[in-house]
């Protein structure tokens, strides 16, 4: 499945990474993991002290990744509402759902404060750096005073995160892009 | 854990749906289920076709409850916005998710039409139910004439949705709380 250039250890990370995403820690056993990876047996342990470790460093690396990419819209040009908008629009693969996401309904990343960290930081940081930009837009006069920057974040994550929800429910990726317009209807800047 | 009175099979319903709410389908064996029912072996075939058909069946009551349980508020006393916020503001045990909509990070739930099936309807059915609220809404000039009722309907839902993510993966409700007073702030009827 991998370059023949990749070590054993980036294969494990990649392959963890890969089914997280797909069946969430609960549902990935190390044997899935070596057999994706295509490595021995105790190879894990060579390289890792175990699942959990190795689930760590691969949930740091997804986490580092989507913190990347959110920072390219979220910095890129445009007005506070042109931004916000990039972030809700910018192309995913809706029906695979968030890697990050997904593991908050995972019991064994939400039980280890050591999993959950990362999963945490990452949604945490991202709505932070939206509630600068409503605060922004408040300054510029493009949002009502009366919006909390803040709490407009926490709406347009939960947004996202949801919108995968009911996409994968209905196996279509036209119910996250309904509810991504819905609430773009609702933040467009008022007409002064 | 459950009292005398009640039947086996009905055990095997009440336990399979704690377990798929707190570990999800993939997350939950045979075993698991049987422990917690306290019904012996063979039981489950006894009563089942097996784990897909008595996740079934837990899953239709679930999706039946939670039904009745939007209705409630949505169908409830008060004007259009009202009863949105009433739907989201209900209260709500934030911290365990949604029952239904966390299945929809379950590869075999998604996988199987049968078992997806319920998990669709019921979140199309309240998406729906708040379409309708937004139409009614918007008749009586307490919304916005440019507002599509499905898309504000999907972003409703969605906010939920993805309040519980953030808020699983915070730790705290005050996650899920914020993103709904955000959507609310949004959606506020507009002075005439």
């Amino acid at each position: 499945m991998y370059s023949e250039g990749m070590s054993t250890s980036e294969r494990l990370i990649e392959s963890t990474r890969e089914l997280l995403w797909e069946r969430g820690y609960v549902g990935t056993s190390p044997k899935a993991i070596l057999e994706r990876a295509g490595a021995g047996q105790g190879s894990m342990y060579h390289h890792f002290k175990g699942k959990p470790d190795l689930a760590l460093a691969a949930i740091r690396r997804t986490a580092e990744e989507m913190r990347a990419v959110a920072a390219g819209v979220l910095d890129g040009p445009g007005t506070p509402y042109e931004r916000i908008e990039a972030y809700l629009r910018r192309e995913r693969d809706v029906l695979r759902g968030c890697p990050i996401g997904r593991l908050t309904m995972d019991p064994d990343v939400i039980d280890s404060a050591e999993l959950r960290a990362p999963v945490d930081e990452t949604l945490d940081w991202i709505r932070e750096r939206i509630a600068g930009i409503v605060e922004e837009g408040k300054e510029q006069g493009q949002f009502a005073p009366s919006l909390d920057g803040e709490e407009i974040a926490a709406a347009v994550v939960a947004t996202v995160q949801g919108g995968y929800v009911l996409a994968r429910a209905s196996g279509s990726a036209a119910a996250f892009d309904a509810g991504v317009r819905g609430l773009l209807s609702l933040l467009a800047p008022r007409p002064a």
